[in-house]
C-alpha cells in the first residue's frame, strides 16, 4: 500500500475531499472559466514589461508591503467608474479576490462564526468559509435565481451571520442583485448584530446597470470585493481588490501576511491601470457578445436566465452533465456547475460564440429527432 | 467620535494587534529585514521581462493552477544543490514561505488543534497559526539560542501538538539546528500523535552545513520549506516553496486558493531558476561578509550567536531598543526583534557592513567613556 493523503494527519473534515478547479482540457474553445477571450493589447503588453523591468531591478527587496501607488490608482479607477469617491485608505487588494475574501473571514469570520450565501452562488465563498473554520450557511433563492428577500432575511434573523455573502452579477446564473435587496439584508444584518456584508462584484463591469459602490456611504459593515480578472483581462494576474471603510481596511490589516502582493504582481496591475480606456471597450464588445448569446439562445429554444455577467446560464436538461459533454465532443468547452438542469457559458470572441451556438443548434435538433 | 477598527465585528483575538511588520524607514543603510543587498544581475533582469512579456501575451487566462512548470525546476534546484533527488511531485510552491506556512497549518493545523516552536525563533509561524485558528505553544530553548532537546522532547510529548517548526538556521538567533536535533524531536512526535514536523530553510543556502532535505527519505510527515526571498535575491518575488512526501502536496492542495499563483510570479521564478550559478555567487560573498560581522563584532567585543545566515545576533545589551535607535541615529536600520538584550544585523554589502561596524565601534567606545 503506498503512502498517501489518509495516512496523513489532515484536518477531518478534508477527509474525501478534491481540490476545487474546473477541468483544464485542452479543447478549440474553452468558454468555461469566464476568462475575457482578448489578450491584452500589445501596448500594455510593453508597459507590464517595462514596469516589471523597473521592479525587477529592486527585486532583492521586498515590496510596498502596503501596497499604496496600487491602492491609490485602484481607488481612482473605481471612483472615476462609478461616480463615488474613495481614495486609497478605503481600497486594500491581494492576490486574486479569493484572498481577499479570504482574509475578509480570517477577520470577521473563522472558528465559532458562521457565514451566510444565497445558493447556488459563487461556490468559493463556501470553500473559503471552510478553509477558514468559519461555519458556512446556505440561504435560498426563488426558482428564478433571483434572491427570496423575506426569507434570506428570516435566515439573516435566525442564524446570525457574522458575514453575508452577496453576489451581483451572481456567478454561476448571471443576473444583478438589485440595491434594495442588499439594502435589505444589509438592514437584517445589523438588526440581528453588527455583521459585515460583503458585495462581490467580481463580473460588475459586464452588468447593464451601476455598481453599488455608493451603498459603502454611511454604511461601515459593507464591503464591495472586485477583480482585475475579468473586465481587465488579467485572470492570469490574480489581482483582487476591496473597497470599504478604512477600518475594514484596517482590520484585514491585521490577518494579511506582510508582503503578500509581490512588487511584480504591483507593477503588472499598475501598467494594466494606465490602459482602462482601452479594457473597457473590450468589455463592451463582450456585453454585445453576451446579449447575443442571451437572444440567440433563447431563438434556439433554450431557457436563459438575465444576465449582466460575461456569461450566461442555459438550460434546462434533464441531464446537464450529459449534454456538457455533448458541446465537449463538438470541441466546446462550457461549464457545469453543478446547478441541476442548467449550464454556463462564458461570452467569448464572436467565433467562439458562433462555434458553441452551432453546437448547442445541433443538439437541439438531435433532441428533437429523437424527442 | 470617528469609527474605527474596533467598532467592527473582528475577532475578539485580533482586538488590540498592530500588523506584522518591520518599520520601514528612509535611512541609507537598511541592515533589519535579511534582504539580499545585491541586486538581480541585469542579463537576470532582461530575461525576466522577456518571459513576463511572454506572460503578458496570455495574461486573460488563468495561470497554470498547478504550477508544474515551476514546480518541476525548483525540484531539480533542490536536488542539484542537496544531492537528494526529489521531483514535482515533491514540491510546492506559493507566494511566499509565509503563504506556505498557512496552507500547511490550513491543512494540518487550524481550530482544536495545536502547533509548537522554539522560541525566539521566526515570529510569522505563531502569527500565522493565530490567523488560522490553531492554537500556538511556546517551546523551550537553552539561553545560547540553541534548542533545548529534552525539554521540547517533553513539550511535544506533553502537548501533542498537530505542527512542530523547526527553524534552521534560526532566525532571528542565526543558529542551525543540527539532524540529530530534527531528528530526536520527528521521533517524538510521531510518538505522541503522527504530527508534522516543519523545517524552515528559509536561509540554509548560507549556512556553513548541508540542507537537512535529505531527512525526507522514508519521513512522510517532514517538510522542508524554502524560500527565493534570500538567496535568490528576490524577496520583492514572494516565491516560497516547500518539499515533502507527494501525499503532503495532495493535502494542501485541498487548501490553496485556486490560481493563488500568477502568471508574472511562476515566469520571474522561472527566469530567476536560470540564473542560480550568478545568484549562488552572491551567497558566498555575502557568507563572507557575515564571517566578517561575526569576527569583527567580536573584535569590537560584543557577544555574537553563532550564525549560519545572512545576519547576525549581537548583544548584550541593558536596554536593546536604546542600543537600536543610536545606531538609527548614525544611519543604519538594525533590527530589534524583542529578544531581550540582542540586536539582528543582516550582512549587507561590504560598505553598508563597514557603516554598520564603525556605528557600533562609537556606541562601544562611548560606552566604555561613560561606563
Amino acid at each position: 500500500m503506498t503512502f498517501g493523503i489518509d495516512d496523513l494527519p489532515v484536518r477531518d473534515e478534508l477527509r474525501g475531499k478534491s481540490p476545487y478547479g474546473a477541468p483544464q482540457l485542452d479543447v478549440p474553445v474553452r468558454l468555461n472559466t469566464n476568462e475575457n477571450p482578448y489578450p491584452l493589447p500589445e501596448a500594455l503588453v510593453e508597459r507590464i514589461t517595462e514596469r516589471v523591468r523597473e521592479a525587477a531591478r529592486d527585486l532583492n527587496r521586498y515590496p510596498d508591503r502596503d501596497a499604496v501607488e496600487l491602492r491609490t490608482r485602484l481607488a481612482e479607477y473605481l471612483t472615476e467608474t462609478s461616480g463615488y469617491a474613495v481614495d486609497e485608505h478605503n481600497v486594500w487588494a491581494a492576490n486574486g479576490s479569493n484572498e481577499v475574501i479570504q482574509q475578509l473571514l480570517q477577520a470577521f469570520g473563522g472558528p465559532g462564526r458562521t457565514a451566510i450565501g444565497f445558493e447556488p452562488s459563487y461556490s468559493m465563498h463556501g470553500l473559503i468559509a471552510r478553509g477558514t473554520g468559519t461555519g458556512w450557511i446556505s440561504g435560498p433563492r426563488h426558482d428564478d435565481f433571483t434572491i427570496d428577500v423575506p426569507a434570506a432575511e428570516r435566515a439573516v434573523a435566525e442564524h446570525r451571520p457574522d458575514v453575508v455573502f452577496i453576489t451581483t452579477p451572481n456567478n454561476p446564473t448571471g443576473n444583478a442583485v438589485p440595491a434594495e435587496t442588499v439594502l435589505a439584508l444589509y438592514e437584517a444584518a445589523q438588526a440581528a448584530k453588527p455583521s459585515m456584508v460583503v458585495v462581490d462584484e467580481a463580473y460588475i463591469e459586464f452588468s447593464h446597470g451601476a455598481s453599488l459602490l455608493s451603498l459603502l456611504e454611511g454604511r461601515p459593515y459593507l464591503v464591495v470585493s472586485r477583480t482585475m480578472s475579468k473586465a481587465f483581462g488579467a485572470a492570469g494576474l490574480r489581482l483582487g481588490y476591496l473597497a470599504a471603510h478604512p477600518a475594514v481596511v484596517d482590520a484585514v490589516q491585521l490577518v494579511r501576511l506582510p508582503y503578500h502582493l509581490s512588487a511584480v504582481t504591483q507593477a503588472t496591475a499598475l501598467a494594466a491601470l494606465e490602459h482602462t480606456g482601452t479594457l473597457l471597450k473590450y468589455v463592451e464588445q463582450l456585453k454585445t457578445e453576451r446579449d447575443r448569446l442571451v437572444a440567440e439562445l433563447r431563438a434556439i429554444g433554450y431557457e436563459v436566465t438575465e444576465s449582466d455577467a460575461n456569461f450566461v446560464q442555459f438550460g434546462r436538461f434533464e441531464d446537464s452533465h450529459e449534454v456538457w459533454r455533448k458541446i465537449l465532443d463538438r470541441g466546446v468547452l462550457v461549464r457545469d456547475n453543478g446547478v441541476p438542469g442548467w449550464l454556463r457559458v462564458t461570452a467569448g470572441t464572436p467565433e467562439e460564440n458562433d462555434a458553441f451556438l452551432d453546437a448547442v443548434r445541433e443538439l437541439k435538433k438531435e433532441q428533437e429527432q429523437s424527442g
